[in-house]
C-alpha cells in the first residue's frame, strides 16, 4: 500500500465568488492536516498465470475516512501485447490522470488537468502494446465520472476513451520528473480522447452522473440557471481531446499536456444562451534535481479557458527524497490561484479560490 | 476472495406503476455495467483449533464502491455435530438465500426467492448435523431484514429462524447444477421457518427496521395509505414457511421451493382494509449439462402472489465453465418480469418492473 | 485483529427528557445484538526499521457495518525513547480513553471518561519515555472530536493535547484488572491536558466540527436555544484537564481520574446566560480476582457535573476469562443510569438516559 500525509493552508484573496446563475457562495480560509490516498492493495493470479485480479482499498480525510473500493477488477493476459480488463478503474482519458499521484513534480495534480480529466468507472478496458515503446488503453464504460455512482443514478448512455503514447527515443518510464537522471534525453509523446453523452433525465427519473461538469467559471453546468434563468440542462454531449508531451535529460524535465472539450447538443427546459460549449486549457510543467536523485525543483502554470471566464494556477515546489528512493518523498509547494472553476478536495482546490495555497506533504510506499 | 463483473440492460413494457396507496412512479430502461458482490475474505483460528473467525468485505456498484462487514463472526465447534457462531451473518431462512450466490443457475437468484427471503443480521447462530447427511441452522438475531441497520433504527423485537435439510440419496453438495455429472440420483429435501415481530414505532421513536415488507403489487406496506388513506402501519408479525427441494442426476437438475408468508397482528394510526395478510409464491427451476462440466442450459419460472396482485418472472440462460471448474464461470440469461413485487439492485429486478432483463456476467475465485 | 459481540437491554426509568433549550425528546427502551469495534490490522516496516506503518479497519452494527480506516498512520522512530507519528489516531487526552477498550472493567468505558474526553483526529503525533517507567504522548492536530469529519467540516483551528505517566513502584502493564496477580503493589500516576478552540462559522461558512460538546444536562452547546432562547453560539475554546491514578496488588485493584473542563470566550448570534462554563467529574473503579486470572468482579461510579445538571453511573460486573489469557473474554454488567449527558452508541448510553442497562459481550483477539 501507500499514502499521503498532508498539510495544507489557503489564504483566501477575495471573500466571495458568484457563479454564471447569479448565486454567491463564500471562500472561507482553510487548514488543516489530511491524509490523502492511503491504499491497501491485494492481488494475484488465480486458476492460471494469465488470470490475475487487482483490490485497491481507498480511504482519506475528503472521503470521511471510510473505505471504498477505489480499483477492483479482474485481468486477462490474452496475448503478451494485450491484457482485457473486467472491473473498476480509472477511465483512460489524459497522460496524468493516468499518472498515479505519487509521481507528481508538486503536492498534486495541476488545476487544469482535474477540470478536464474524467475519473474512474466500471467497465471493459483494454491496455496493449504498439511496437517497441507504444502504448495504448481503450475502455468502453459507465461514464466520464460516475466513479464511486450507484447504477440507479447512472444514465443508459455508455462512454468510450483511448490513450495512447510512443518513447521515440526509448523507454520513457514511469516517472516525469528525472530521478534516475537519464544520460540519454528521452520523450513521450501522446493524446487521448473521450466520448460521454450524458443525461440528467432518464425516462422521467433525475439521474446525478451529469453533475460533474463545470462553465470555465466554476459554475455547475446542471445547475438550475446556469445557462438561461429558470433554465436546467436536461442532457448534452461531452468530447474530450488531449495531446501531451515530456521531456527528460540530466535531471532536468520538462511536460505539458492541451485540452479541449467540447459540450455539445445542451437541451434544456427552456431557453438558453448557446447549444454549444468548447472548454479549452493547458498546463506545462519543468524541473531540475539539485541533488541527482535526492533533491529537486519544480514549477507549473496550468489555465483553464472558456465562454465564461478563465482560471490560472502558478506553482513551484521541491521534493526532497532522503533515502535515495522514490518510495518515500517529503515534498513542499505554494500555488496562487486565480477564479478556480475546479472543485477537487484531493489537491485542497475549490470552487472560487482566488488566493494562495500551501500544501506539505510526506509519502511513502509500504 | 470473489466477484461478479457484469452487463445488464433492462427494456421496459410499461412506462409507469401504481403502488396500492395510488402513488404512480415511472419504470425506467436501463443499462449498465456493474460489479456485485466483491468480497475480500480473512478468516483462520485463534487461541484453539476449535476457535474460529471469519471477516468478509463487501463492495459492488450498487452501494456505490463503499466497503462494508458483510459477514463477520466469531465460531465455536462446540462438538463434532455443532457449531455456535456470534456476529453477523445470513438468516438461516429458505434454501437457496442460504446458496452462496456463486451457485445460481442463471446470473442472479429467483425474483419470488428475493421478494420472501430474510437478509443478513447480527445474533446468535447454531450450525449442525443430523445423522449422516442431515444438516441443520437456527438463529436468534435482531432482524428479518435488518442487515446494515444500526441499533438506533432496530427495535426490541427478536427474529427467531430455523431450517433443516436432508440428502438421503447420499451428500448432494453445494452446486444446484450438476456439474459433476452424478452417477447416482441425488436429492435433497428441507424447510425454513422464520418468525419476526416488527414494530414501526418504539416508545415514539420512529423505527426503519420494518421497511422491507411490501405487498404483492409491490408496494411498502409501512409506506402511508398502502392499505388505506392517510393510514400508517405501526406493527405486525411476520411468519416464513418454505418447503424446497432439489435433485440433479447424469447432468440433468431440477430445483424448487414453496413460500407461504402470513402478516398478521397488523396495527396502524387508522382503519385499514385488512389486520392479516397472506402472501404465497414459488420458483422451480431445472437444467441440462450439454458438454459435461463446461457448458449447461437451464430455465426458471418464479411467481409472487397476495391479495394484491401477481408477479411473475420467466427466465433461461446459459453458463460456460472454461476452466472446467466452477472457480470460474460466463453467463448469460434472460428474464421476463410482469409485474415485479421486487425492489433488489443486488439482482437489477426493481419494483414495478414489467419488461424483458437482459444479464451477462463473468465470475471467478481467486 | 479483535472484536466484541454484544447483547444489550436498557430499561428506561423516565419516559422523556427535556433538555435546557425546551426541547423534550422520547427516551425508548432498547435491546438488542451488536457488533462492537470489529477491527482488522495490518502494519509493518517498509525501507528501514526505524519506519512503519499501521492500518486499522473498523466496522460495527453503530456504524451500519461500513467500514472505516480507524487508526492509520506512518511512524518514526527518532531514538530509543521517542517515536513520531503522521496520521490519524486517537487524541492524548485522559488516561483511560487511550487505553484499549478491550481492558475496559465492566463491558464498556466510564460514562463521565466518554463525556469529557476527545475522540480521534489527524495529526503531528509523538510519543516517547520518561526514565524508566514514564511514559508521554503529545499531538498538535485537526480537531477535539473531529474523528472522520473530512476537512469541510473542521474548522482552521489546531487543537494541541499532551498526557504523561509514571510508574513510580515498577513497571504498571496495559491492564487496570490484576490479571497477572502483581507480587508487589504497582501504581501509575498521570494527568492529560487538551485545548481545543472551535469556531462553529468559519468565513460565513456553517462548520459541524464543534457539535460535540454538550452541557451536563446533554444539551449539545450549539443547538439553538442552548444558552439563551432563539440564539446559537458561534465560537468557544475548550481547555480540558484530567488526573488519574491506578493501583493493583494481589488480584486487587483500583483506578480513578477526575476531569476539569473549562469552556470559554463563547461567543453567540444573541444574548447568551453565560459566556464560560465549568464542567466537572470523575470515575472510580474497583476489582478484585475471584479465581486469580480467571474470574473478577468489578464496580464502578462516575459522574458528570456543571451548571445545568448532574449525571450519575452505577456500575458492577464481571469478567470470565475461561483460557487463563487476556485475549478472549466473557462478561456480563448492570448498569444505573441517572440523567445522563452522554450521547455514545459503543457503550450504549444515549442522552437523557434514566434507567437501568444491562450488557452481556463475548470479546476475542484472533
Amino acid at each position: 500500500g501507500w499514502g499521503q500525509f498532508r498539510y495544507h493552508a489557503f489564504s483566501r484573496g477575495v471573500t466571495t465568488w458568484t457563479d454564471n446563475a447569479g448565486i454567491t457562495r463564500p471562500v472561507r480560509n482553510r487548514d488543516a492536516f489530511d491524509i490523502e490516498r492511503a491504499r491497501l492493495m491485494f492481488s494475484g493470479h488465480f486458476l492460471d498465470r494469465k488470470l490475475g485480479y487487482l483490490v485497491l482499498l481507498d480511504g482519506d480525510t475528503d472521503g470521511g475516512h471510510t473505505v471504498d473500493f477505489f480499483y477492483y477488477y479482474f485481468r486477462w493476459q490474452v496475448c503478451d501485447s494485450f491484457e482485457l480488463q473486467l472491473g473498476k478503474r480509472k477511465v483512460p482519458g489524459t497522460r496524468q490522470w493516468l499518472m498515479s499521484s505519487r509521481r507528481t513534480r508538486l503536492v498534486d495534480r495541476p488545476m487544469s488537468l482535474d477540470f478536464f480529466r474524467p475519473n474512474l468507472t466500471v467497465g471493459l478496458f483494454g491496455v496493449g502494446k504498439l511496437g517497441e515503446t507504444g502504448h495504448y488503453e481503450a475502455m468502453v464504460g459507465n461514464g466520464y465520472f460516475s466513479s464511486n455512482a450507484p447504477n440507479s443514478s447512472s444514465d443508459n448512455e455508455l462512454t468510450f476513451a483511448f490513450t495512447n503514447y510512443f518513447d521515440p527515443w526509448g523507454a520513457f518510464g514511469e516517472q516525469i520528473a528525472d530521478i534516475d537522471y537519464s544520460e540519454q534525453p528521452l520523450i513521450r509523446v501522446g493524446h487521448s480522447f473521450v466520448y460521454s453523452p450524458q443525461q440528467g433525465v432518464v425516462d422521467g427519473v433525475p439521474i446525478d452522473e451529469a453533475d460533474f461538469i463545470r462553465l470555465s467559471d466554476g459554475t455547475r453546468l446542471t445547475e438550475t440557471g446556469a445557462l438561461g434563468p429558470g433554465v436546467t440542462i436536461n442532457s448534452f454531449n461531452v468530447y474530450l481531446y488531449g495531446v501531451d508531451l515530456a521531456w527528460k535529460y540530466r535531471g532536468w524535465s520538462v511536460d505539458a499536456e492541451v485540452f479541449l472539450r467540447w459540450i455539445q447538443q445542451i437541451e434544456a427546459d427552456g431557453p438558453i444562451s448557446r447549444e454549444q460549449l468548447f472548454q479549452h486549457g493547458f498546463y506545462v510543467e519543468a524541473g531540475k534535481f539539485l541533488i541527482p536523485g535526492v533533491l529537486d525543483i519544480n514549477a507549473r502554470y496550468s489555465q483553464v479557458s472558456g465562454d465564461f471566464g478563465t482560471g490560472r494556477e502558478y506553482g513551484a515546489g521541491m521534493n526532497w527524497y532522503p533515502l535515495k528512493t522514490s518510495r518515500m518523498k517529503i515534498s513542499i509547494d505554494a500555488v496562487k490561484l486565480e477564479n478556480s472553476p475546479l472543485q477537487n478536495t484531493a489537491s485542497d482546490i475549490m470552487v472560487g479560490d482566488t488566493g494562495t495555497l500551501i500544501r506539505s506533504q510526506f509519502q511513502a510506499e509500504f
